[in-house]
């Protein structure tokens, strides 16, 4: 059986890796684009072309539906529009495989039971890099026994916001099974402000700026005569297109709504 | 209630670092050392002396039960000791903490089986190193999902054997999660030999040995556009005390034998 | 005053980045392209023309000149076609910045006597990252003093030969520095075979090969009690172009050739 | 012939290492240790004795040359008495050898001065760990080319001060060879106060802490499409030993006074 998937933001840098990704998976298709322009047109090798050739695109999921109903509805839009294209796709019973970080806690909750009440399979997740989320996980899971932790997240110099999502998640994602302590010296002295890094919970987190990077991670913990060290580079949005794979398969199987890729990955 | 612990190898580098520790514990007290000789001694903050002060030394755990049985049977020794050590422990229903790779098969069975039909608790652990056991616990779950791994470990230029019994152990537990394959380019040329290190099932092993080094290992697993590495730095052998504490505080409580210290972490 | 530059190779991947750079830098312009074929045609924003508009493309260095001698030829061929590339170039007093790591020594000498006799400046660069030859100096005047060296290279697992060219010529640079010597313990047992890596001059050498990663290098020095160590990352081929601009202003005020970007490094 | 030194500070944990280190070496010798008291008593395997046995001990330099002069005096002991005694073997011909990072700039002038008036070689060194020099070396060497720089420092959480001295020291060799600027984006957010650390003329500069941890530095330099990062890990004391003898080999060669061991390695 052929899974077929209809994607929001197609025409996007992660969407045309998305296609890409999909149509060579052996067991899926992609079968529409859901777009806000282009009705009517189709999506040709990440064109956009009039010919009827390559996937079609469509500016309502009912328009999109009435040429027929796709197992999935990949979202790789922004937060805007995620919401009401996952309501929707739920209503009309097909499984949503969500790619924001910008959903509201009560958006994901209405999600949720729409979901659990139709029984329909779904995911939404902030990042689908395996790599970033077993990171993230396996901080988690070792800062209850080694409870001094230090995050120190890596990015090129375009970057504008600091600490980045990704070691605020960590933290948050450590703050639920440690608990707050001051770290360091109890009479620690920071002669130049801001050395010993932003602080939450005791955690502290360091957030480095350079030209030439990409996008790392690096979460320390500290032990009594040991360090644990566990980090992650993301060189390429490719990495991404593993996991969403994986969770279209999953979907498929699941009848509910899941938020974040650890909660399918053992 | 305090746990009171019976120690053999008390008088080595570990055990006169655990006796500390283990008198420091809120909730556990040493209270006989078992030895090959020095009988009627007493263990005297590391020393060996006549005086009726310290930690009294017995030379076979009958005699050192007649005068109270523990708890506890905390064995640091080494391998040839153990299997009796713990033989003895389980018959007389003292509990084995027990911290050796040198067990058989045969024997960790042998003594799994006295454990259950007696309902004793008790743990074998290669490394009681927290950090330790969970990286390579990482290192397998995340090969479930990366599947093409690499392991360096750094060790001083002491160390005799290449590669280090926890590159091999790691290796193991990855062997059982994912399926061999050749890595790398399927027409790899070598030019200069052994520059692709080891192959065990297609993952590759590097052994560093420098002066200044201590006892390191990094397992990297890369995927399509991301590499994430799994890393421990073993400072100082204080670092197992973590562990033996934890031990002792699980085993009280179970009532099988368990091999691994990645079995009571959860 | 602008320094006129040819580039031969204009059209491949770190051609089309060059002639950005240079056409970017204030002091320089890109004046002429040299190619084996598109005689009289010409290169305009990447793309090959019949228009008169942008680079034009010579197919010989003669005809190149008559239109106008460029100060330097800026060549990014394959070795085959840079030796005489250059010859012709020191010939016609055009100041040669070749990177390739192809030629011999012998052709290497050869131009370099050309260069003196001319009084013309010119270099031969394997490597135009300043980070990487940075790298590779800082490692040989490192190695005079810790002389225990091990050297570590990763790549993605796209790369057929290991190790890589420049774990090769930082093995020499080291070489060249430090006395061979038999590292690691006298006794050192390799339980599975290449655990050690490669041999050179008793330096050590591991190639790491995994898909995600790009290019990176580190070299270990240990010494009693510590450990220095090197890393270059490549996330880019961008990290050339920094280098090729310093390349060729420098060449413009030196009357000889020299081999190696490092050279022109204080 | 044998080099002669006397040792101030020779019952502390860096001067008994010192004085194994010096025994040890082919053609040195310790013949005398400084000391503010046990006058008359002779210092034998670490331990203070009346003995006549081991290495005689004096309380003032006078006595000390009385019983003949050293040609090194090499000074472990804090900077209070480290003026008075460099001050006194210069004036009596002896050649220092000073591990103190805290002279003032007017102190190390008046000896420099001292010294190259009567050519005496001497050296006074913040640091003696060749590794940790070189690495501060290097970075500033690299800071020329590579402009962005950030420091991370990472020591245990017994240390009061962040950030660490060396860290500081970085920083202002970096200063001398790069112009100040803002890194990172120009409209840069710091949503957690503290996550860009210390600022240095630009620079940054992260200290982190955590149990385990003994005393590394990083420092990263990024360029366009690259990353050089520079790291030292001190594992033990034991690192200052051939710093020590390497000064005291070139201070009996020289005829005036350097300040830093980076000034005698080339």
């Amino acid at each position: 059986m052929t899974i077929t998937v209809a994607i929001a933001g197609a025409r996007g840098r992660m969407g045309t890796a998305a296609v890409t990704a999909i149509s060579n998976a052996a067991n899926m298709e992609v079968v529409a684009a859901l777009d806000y322009k282009y009705d009517n047109h189709y999506l040709h090798n990440g064109e956009v072309t009039m010919e009827p050739n390559g996937i079609p695109i469509y500016t309502s999921l009912e328009s999109l539906v009435a040429d027929g109903k796709p197992d999935i509805l990949l979202d790789l839009t922004d937060p805007n529009a995620v919401f009401n294209n996952t309501y929707q796709a739920l209503t009309m019973g097909i499984r949503p495989v969500i790619g924001t970080s910008g959903l509201t806690k009560q958006q994901i909750e209405t999600l949720s039971e729409m979901a659990a009440e139709s029984r329909i399979g779904g995911i939404i997740a902030p990042n689908f890099s395996i790599g970033a989320v077993l990171a993230m996980k396996f901080s988690a899971m070792a800062a209850r026994y080694l409870q001094d932790v230090e995050i120190l997240e890596m990015h090129h110099d375009k970057k504008v916001d600091a600490p980045s999502g990704t070691a605020v998640k960590t933290a948050q994602m450590i703050q639920e099974v440690r608990e707050a302590h001051k770290q360091g010296h109890p009479d620690e002295k920071e002669h130049w402000e801001g050395a010993r890094g932003a602080d939450f919970e005791g955690m502290k987190v360091h957030s480095i700026r350079l030209p030439g990077l990409l996008a790392h991670q690096e979460v320390l913990l500290g032990g009594e005569g040991e360090l644990l060290s566990i980090r992650h580079d993301s060189f390429d949005r490719k990495s991404f297109m593993p996991g969403i794979l994986m969770a279209i398969n999953n979907v498929i199987e699941r009848e509910n709504l899941v938020y974040g890729l650890e909660n399918i990955l053992d």
